[in-house]
């Protein structure tokens, strides 16, 4: 790693065919959704600090690389996240809009500071919004272009893991009560299926630890374990959407992982290769909040583009080499042909300088 | 404008369907790059203000947005300008590859404040370099792809006009001589066309005051005016680029403009729409500097997307709404069929809140 030093870390370059890898596998997601009516929203890196904090979850400023504006002498942020500033546009620019209203987006999004499981302090975000319905009608059709995106960027066997983020606070609300204060530290014990701490603070919730695993028992379980029917609609509604989905796709339900879930309601599920440990993105319900106090239900997911182009095929590198003096006119018909031509500017310039696949003799095209 | 104050100056939100075109105006110049054997690379957003500096025309980083990496302490900046990193990539982790190496990127630059000529402080700057020549047949290359990549984003009349960046150079340090501390303000009152200004300084140059105008009098002037030959290969190599664009191309040469092209070499390019007076971009020669002090001639363009987009054809927005209940299958065939599907999902939705142009009847399409 002679170059290690030339940038900060965290930060990369992406070379060919990388860089080319990862736009295609972006534009496959966008077109997925593109065809299911989701329109592309394209937000500025920068915005005010304290705008874009309301719109993050708690502390998720802390994280966010801020400078003072010589313009206004405001903090601006740059985003580290983009699916608060796409709420920001449903709730403002877009709040007349007849409901729902699909967005898509794509961009860079920056972090202070790099942890240890996202090591990377840029990263591209792609991602779909359905604003205005957080339904099982909305979630299956989120979760249906996710997988579709996921598909057409190369991934042949996407696996879903469910979550109900707000689990916990349905149970407590009604037929497994806790005290306000203990549910923070019961969803985080959950969380982290440590079984000795739920049963030190409600020992109710001890069936939750053993819940997760492959769909359709995990969804038997919960169904065991809810004897008051609390969680019926919830379970009926995963049921719903699992059954609209290729079989190809691998099904888990993990009813209490909370960690990067914080904001979603009744919907969570992470997105993965199967087999693959990393995550390839999450979506989930949430709502948004307009100026006046309303909230609005809304349902979405966001993949990051390099995650997908790491897994994704490459497809074929396909290059045909000019030789010098090659006239413009061939060139020209050649690309109209579908090639990508590299042409010699040069006498000495050669196929294996310009990694070329394909020679044009003068009169065809020969593999090299 | 009730959202003015929604996002700091110059930061804009762009919205359906500004933001689908824009996306689209940069994928059809990547394309026509890529077809000519141009391939991505994908710099990060921030890196090490001095390196990046070092890169930058004098004075580059004072507009730039910078901030102290948590990490390690050091400076960071985010690039105010792309080509720079293109050329750190070239000089650095492909400094080992085969010349010519052909380059394209596209990707958000910030500004720290706006000027009256560029308010917007984000911009897309997309485009392409050819590194390792200069030659004519580098900038026949490059200046031709640039027009197709115009023409491809729906620019249908692009013109270009040329300059010569070290024109003053070269006539001073040969048959027109001018003190080293007298060359500055020339070319600036060149540039600023002040003929009074120009014959304080050296009157020999007059003559160029007068010179821009429509690219062959321009030549023709030029060649008039260059007794001593110093320019005759510049003006040979301007005609031979020249004489491969398509007439539909309007050509001039102002060949003492300097704005803008303060670290470019024999030649420079401005990229315009016909008619318009705002710039869409501009390219040309110049040189990249390797670790070891070495100079490497290189040429390219770049052009930015806003500018473009606001230029280019919107395309036809078609949208097929899918009545509350259509099958799935009838939207996934629908969809295969090239439709952009929006469904229903909801009874009380509708192909106008949809802003649907044609809707499915259960049977067939029509228009709305």
């Amino acid at each position: 790693m002679t170059t290690s030093g030339l940038l900060p870390e965290g930060f990369h370059d992406r070379l060919p065919p990388a860089a080319d890898i990862a736009a295609g596998v972006e534009r496959q997601v966008l077109e997925a959704a593109r065809l299911h009516g989701y329109e592309r929203v394209d937000p500025p890196l920068a915005e005010y600090a304290e705008a874009l904090a309301a719109r993050l979850k708690a502390g998720g400023l802390t994280n966010a690389v801020r400078f003072v504006d010589p313009v206004g002498q405001a903090t601006l942020a740059i985003r580290p996240d983009l699916t608060a500033q796409v709420a920001r546009i449903a709730a403002t620019r877009m709040g007349h809009h007849p409901r729902p209203v699909r967005l898509s987006y794509a961009g860079s999004v920056l972090s202070l500071r790099a942890s240890q499981l996202a090591p990377a302090r840029e990263r591209r975000q792609v991602g779909a919004e359905l604003i205005g319905l957080d339904s099982v009608a909305a979630a299956t059709e989120v979760v249906g272009v996710a997988v579709e995106g996921l598909t057409a960027a190369g991934i042949a066997d996407p696996s879903i893991d469910f979550t109900l983020p707000d689990l916990v606070d349905t149970l407590a609300a009604g037929p497994l009560p806790v005290a306000v204060e203990a549910i923070g530290s019961l969803r985080e014990r959950l969380d982290a299926k440590d079984a000795g701490g739920v049963a030190a603070i409600a020992p109710a919730y001890l069936p939750l630890v053993e819940a997760a695993g492959p769909f359709a028992g995990a969804v038997t379980r919960l169904r065991a374990f809810d004897t008051f029917g609390a969680l019926t609609s919830r379970l009926d509604a995963l049921e719903a959407i699992a059954a609209t989905l290729p079989s190809s796709v691998a099904l888990t339900l993990d009813p209490t992982e909370r960690h990067g879930f914080e904001y979603q309601s009744w919907l969570g599920f992470s997105l993965f290769a199967a087999g693959a440990a990393r995550e390839l993105g999450r979506g989930g319900t949430y709502l948004i909040v307009h100026a006046d106090g309303r909230e609005e239900p809304a349902t979405g997911f966001s993949l990051y583009a390099e995650a997908l182009a790491a897994l994704g095929a490459g497809g074929e590198r396909r290059r045909l080499f000019l030789p010098y003096g090659t006239p413009a006119d061939v060139g020209a018909r050649l690309r109209s042909e579908g090639w990508v031509t590299v042409r010699a500017l040069e006498p000495g310039d050669s196929p294996e300088a310009q990694l070329a696949t394909h020679v044009w003799d003068g009169a065809a095209v020969r593999a090299v």
